[in-house]
């Protein structure tokens, strides 16, 4: 049995355990028992079961998306200011996490410690042809400062090499330094620079390399997620692995079409905007 | 005595004694005697004085822009055959450098062993908001694939919130690094996200922590480098400090209206055209 295979036992069985719980157990999100919180799967992980690298399951489409939202703010230009106000935006719309450059993780850190959000930070990004052992000493940093997710951007070039042990390799460091600290890895491919067999292979790898999420796009490249790259990286990767669809998406129904297309998170910096166009969809111009 | 005063001195009392030798010394860049060289003051350096970080001067503009320009070649999807190619042109061409991500360093370090022209590459980059020590560790591994010269982007975030301190010790901390491995920093300003202000301040912060060249932008920025802005970063830093201009310089009469301005090397992909067009303007259609 593989580590994926006992993974899924393990929750499938922590689920049968909540699910016959007499009074259910409450989620840590809306404080409702488990069976009525709108998040469905995600409650496991509130409960504590992300230890063990669970990823998080599909939500049905009209569920509250906003827990699926890695609220994110990377131009380098942006000011401390800005930074403290993601995270009070995160904090207050329940976003999964923040999403922010290295130099601004011990800074969120601080502004979300007590709370459901997590810290996301992102690594050898967005070019990814750093060294593998620069990106796993960036990781450790991040994870050192607070982070609890680590959004690593694979090596393109090489993979468009076939250097595929490369590619392989230089995830697997990640995501080892990243278990290590009962952390989360997402992948990164950059879709839009790759061919469909290139977003296959990469897909292949990253779960070879036990990575926790395969994620679509930095948002700096020349083209963000789209549905069709979405479902086919869930064709490749299965049922096992987080999607994060990331990159141009704006708006609700952008971000309610990826969740159908199987995504299970979402990176957007319009977080605000997307969950208030979900709250009050008519009242929202488009 | 600061230590640029001992730079500028000692590179003075060499000039006097280079010029003064009865037959000359010999350039290694076209083995002609030193008075004749093309590159003027280059010819410095390589015969060994870039060991005490020397910066380049002035060529008059009508002079070989080759050795000046840092071939560049930065794209995440950047192939092995593209990276070799790279180090081919820059051979036959004489550039300055190839100016590569740091997976690439040792492959380029191989290619060019032996010649003239260096390896570059870059650190932070392109958004600069990574943590000082994850810079440091970035340089300390590419100096050792074989890097000399490491243009490192500065914390632009930072520097917006007025957090001068953080940026000068980034800047000063990867300076060190370079420095005891006998290497030149670039501090790259990315400008276009600056107002005059901060171009100003981050000039002023470059030069104090010792940076060899402050450089423009990074190429993944909004906007290149302006004729303009190396000439106000010119008359910051003083005549002490080199200036790469980079970022959307894709002809000769461009690289030389910026060398006109004050820059004293080019960071280009188009490396090869601007050289071309230089031997012979007539025959390039603009």
């Amino acid at each position: 049995m593989d580590r994926r295979e006992l993974i899924e036992q393990i929750t499938d069985e922590i689920w049968k355990r909540i699910s016959a719980a007499p009074e259910g157990l409450s989620c840590s999100c809306h404080a409702v028992r488990t069976e009525e919180c709108p998040n469905g799967i995600r409650i496991i992980v509130q409960c504590g079961a992300d230890r063990i690298g669970l990823p998080l399951g599909s939500p049905s489409p009209g569920s509250d998306l906003a827990s699926l939202i890695d609220h994110t703010l990377l131009k380098p230009e942006a000011t401390r200011p800005q930074v403290t106000q993601l995270c009070r935006e995160a904090l207050e719309y329940g976003f999964a996490a923040v999403c922010v450059n290295p130099y601004w993780v011990r800074t969120c850190a601080a502004l979300v410690k007590g709370s459901p959000v997590v810290v996301a930070s992102v690594v050898g990004f967005p070019l990814g042809a750093t060294t593998t052992d620069a990106k796993v000493y960036e990781a450790r940093r991040a994870l050192f400062d607070g982070a609890r997710e680590i959004d690593m951007v694979i090596n393109v070039g090489a993979l468009k090499s076939h250097e595929d042990e490369a590619v392989r390799k230089d995830m697997e460091e990640v995501v080892r330094a990243c278990h290590e600290a009962d952390s989360q890895t997402k992948v990164i491919l950059e879709t839009a620079l790759l061919t469909q067999e290139e977003k296959v292979r990469a897909c292949v790898l990253a779960r070879e390399a036990g990575a926790d999420f395969v994620k679509t796009s930095t948002g700096f490249g020349p083209g963000g997620a789209t549905a069709e790259d979405v479902a086919l990286m869930r064709s490749v990767v299965g049922p096992g692995m987080g999607i994060k669809a990331a990159g141009g998406i704006k708006d609700y129904e952008t971000a309610k079409r990826l969740v159908e297309a199987g995504a299970t998170r979402i990176g957007a910096s319009a977080g605000v905007r997307i969950v208030q166009q979900q709250a009050a969809p008519a009242a929202t111009p488009y």
